[in-house]
């Protein structure tokens, strides 16, 4: 029997009425002759509540006992979806993480997944039963406790699931109805993507476009699980929402597929770094030990010996970053003149796997946006992906003119 | 190292700042040398909420999805305790129920302890934890399910593992800073005891003195463990609270150590009914498959074969009773005249091992109750209890009246 795998987030489970609706959705897929595996997440709100309590516990908490904490959202959904299901009559039955068990290394709140043997679940499957729930987001180490996969973990576990059991599809259920070209808050014509390719997904997932957690794709393009994003709230047939796969099961394709952004950027420059070989280390380690997500880096060219350094980083890491480069050169690890920091920059990258065998996007995107007055502050380029800071105030206006020069409210 | 079980109750963790609390009075018990484990309760309000959501679910729910989700309101106050700990540098860590295992039957939701292995916890205690802490109320069952105990489950937990573990007491911190000869709310002059026997607990509890569970009582009977009943929001000391103990351990004993009460009764009289042997059975068989819990019965003396037949049940089963007694009729079962049920009834009661030894107790009981013109409508008697039914309008009248005639405000 096809085995379908089916993930339904915080707000698709956020009270009993949704988790009835979500096990409608379940039950019509068990009607249409499938097996099912439900991942379920917490309450919307719950884990948010759970982990309040433990910062507020201990700051510097014991991982351990976080993961016993916070796991426990999960629980509860599991079981209640079991329930609303059997009162439909559909055979089902809760797993908690231990149970399965879902094996996870000891990185307890970053654990990753490392087997998910099948035995337990396909026993029951052979039984009779129809669907199995289970509590995402969760797993056990091998020394016995309860780890958890770090937000929006749930994801990840659906899309184990979904190689583990061979699923033929695994689909997420949200609050968005899909993948979109851009931001429909920002640009009203951004248009639903029916498809999108693996890459590109992680690109516009690591860039801030939240339906679906980074790790999630990247198992999923690792072990071909088809990956859909529907909603939750509407009617679905075969073709609703997005179906994240390969480059290959795109037939028609633009050069272009998306526009992403980031609004709360800082542009941090060190001017006049004495420029020496082993000096992006001597600047880059103690920003990765102080907690500075550094994204993009551009060297400029040196002159007599010395050079500036730009990177970006999160608006609100700023004095992490200060404090950690002053720091290194009060300890003589570096030398520089000063440290330029704007805190006024946003992020706007265009992604596309297009873009591999198609010249001339980077030059119609620094077009569109000098069209519209717009100055490029720093740019940083990768095989499928252009971005560029600006000025924060012209962040929409950028947005609606790159959506309009890819043309991208029409599909190819 | 004498070991010592302390088991905080749900209004003793209701939230951080209660948490805190009964973390102070835990380290207070290492630093004066003793190990603990801590047996934990859901914050107070959270079992119910969870209930309440699986009843709405599911009506007729499945017993093991009810006990999955019951069951964690218990992680997440084993999880917050064992940080608490941490953060005042006591060595702690927590256990969920299957981690242990706390193995017990598989009868969902009414679950028994049938073992509490030790080795998981005595080698921490052995590498220097001193504190184990337990998420009450739950276990795992032969099929690797999670169970639960019932309601005030988590009594029970900490008396097996008083038991499991030979420690030297098992202390339950609650609202209330002991048990009492009677309820303080009824009668002023109610006096805190210092000690009192298994039986008259167990008689107390299970007449609705809520302080603790029915099956945590007998345990503790069983294995000889010494269970301490004490106050979380009060500075105790070794001799705060009440000692639930032996027989033997009480010195000075009154005749009767305190009055009890069931405010909700109702008395049930089918009147004429055909005297036959097997008649009790016909009549309190269909009673117990209707959920009627049938407490006194008394039979009167037969005249010409007929006989009228009385018993008590809580007043919301009323209806419940009458149903089940109209079908044996109808089906031919049992055939009396009349059932005339009498709703407006209380429940007294006067406990204490020492009526064993000393006559008149029940004379000086109907005595003091028709000093106060109280009519006494059934009576019955155990080696240790005599109880009767009242009119309800005078139960805190006969409390009080009671009270005073068995002379409780003053210790023997």
């Amino acid at each position: 029997m096809p085995l379908l795998v089916m993930k339904f987030g915080g707000t698709s489970v956020a009270d009993l009425a949704r988790i009835k609706n979500a096990a409608e959705k379940v039950k019509r897929e068990v009607e249409r002759g499938h097996e099912v595996i439900v991942i379920v997440s917490a309450m919307s709100g719950k884990t948010n509540e759970l982990v309040g309590w433990v910062e507020q516990t201990s700051p510097m908490f014991d991982a351990r006992e976080y993961d016993a904490v916070v796991s426990s959202g999960e629980n509860v959904t599991a079981g209640l979806m079991s329930l609303t299901l059997q009162e439909m009559d559909v055979p089902a039955r809760s797993w908690q993480g231990w149970q399965v068990p879902v094996q996870t290394t000891s990185a307890h709140s970053t654990a990753r997944i490392e087997d998910i043997p099948r035995a337990n679940i396909d026993a029951k499957f052979a039984e009779g039963m129809k669907v199995a729930v289970i509590a995402g987001f969760q797993g056990l180490s091998p020394e016995g406790r309860i780890t958890t996969l770090g937000r929006g973990g749930s994801d990840t576990t659906a899309v184990a699931f979904a190689a583990a059991f061979d699923a033929i599809r695994c689909d997420i259920y949200t609050d968005v109805d899909g993948v979109y070209t851009t931001d429909p808050r920002i640009e009203d014509k951004a248009r639903k993507l029916d498809k999108i390719a693996f890459e590109e997904m992680l690109e516009l997932a690591s860039l801030g476009a939240k339906v679906l957690q980074t790790r999630s794709v990247e198992l999923a393009m690792r072990y071909k699980v088809r990956l859909r994003v529907l909603s939750s709230f509407e009617d679905n047939d075969e073709h609703s929402g997005t179906l994240v796969c390969d480059e290959e099961d795109i037939m028609e394709q633009n050069v272009v597929s998306g526009i992403a952004y980031q609004r709360d950027e800082a542009k941090m420059t060190l001017i006049s770094v004495a420029d020496r070989p082993g000096i992006a280390a001597a600047i880059f380690g103690p920003l990765a030990s102080a907690g500075v997500n550094v994204d993009m880096i551009v060297q400029n060219i040196s002159e007599e010996g010395r050079t500036d350094m730009t990177f970006s980083c999160p608006v609100n890491q700023v004095a992490r970053a200060q404090k950690a480069m002053e720091d290194a050169r009060t300890n003589g690890d570096i030398n520089f003149h000063e440290l330029v920091a704007d805190t006024d920059v946003a992020k706007i990258s265009v992604v596309g796997i297009g873009m591999r065998s198609h010249a001339g996007v980077a030059s119609k995107m620094f077009d569109a946006l000098a069209k519209e007055g717009i100055n490029i502050k720093v740019i940083t380029t990768s095989e499928i992906k252009i971005s560029v800071l600006i000025d924060r105030k012209y962040m929409e206006l950028a947005v609606q003119a790159l959506h309009d020069a890819f043309g991208l409210e029409h599909a190819a």
